[in-house]
């Protein structure tokens, strides 16, 4: 049960806010800022748009721990990253490439 | 390049909101509702959790004049809905029995 996909790499960014005391989560850690510079960098690559990429925010991803985290459809290929470095690689690897990054990797 | 997925069924629900006067958004047709009720049902039915079925907040889809949309991974099938009746096919039907609903499918 398998449909050809309407974008080639759908990127999910979990950018959930939880309150101070609550466990970690991964607004805390960057991941809007990571988001935002994705959603840039696939726009100047002009891979932006259907059938090619999209950058997306979304709720808890509940894997708060290895957070911060993205997932990238229909691959189900799940990163962490630190910085925009990272976030580069993962789209110059992953998405332009279809090279796992594996050191990224969760 | 296909990982072993990390939930079986990642269900994204767009909630986008945009302010009156711009393009249609999934948010004035009920996503909020649909989203919690399938939470709710995902988790009554004991499939929530890794391994089985994530249901998940998702910002714009960018699908929004077929909305409200709702796209399920790794499959990639895209779904328009109606109703709790709609949310409770998609469920009983892909989800738990591996059959797409047609009559649903965008």
């Amino acid at each position: 049960m398998s449909d050809q996909p309407f974008y080639e790499h759908h990127v999910f960014f979990c950018l959930n806010q939880r309150k101070p005391g609550e466990r970690t989560c991964c607004a805390d850690k960057g991941a809007q800022a990571a988001q935002e510079h994705a959603k840039k960098r696939i726009k100047q690559l002009g891979l932006a748009g259907d059938g090619k990429v999209r950058i997306n925010k979304a709720g808890c991803l509940e894997r708060c721990e290895e957070g911060p985290v993205v997932v990238i459809y229909p691959q189900g290929t799940w990163y962490t990253f630190v910085d925009n470095e990272d976030i580069d690689e993962i789209i110059d690897s992953h998405i332009v490439g279809g090279k796992i990054v594996e050191r990224l990797k969760i």
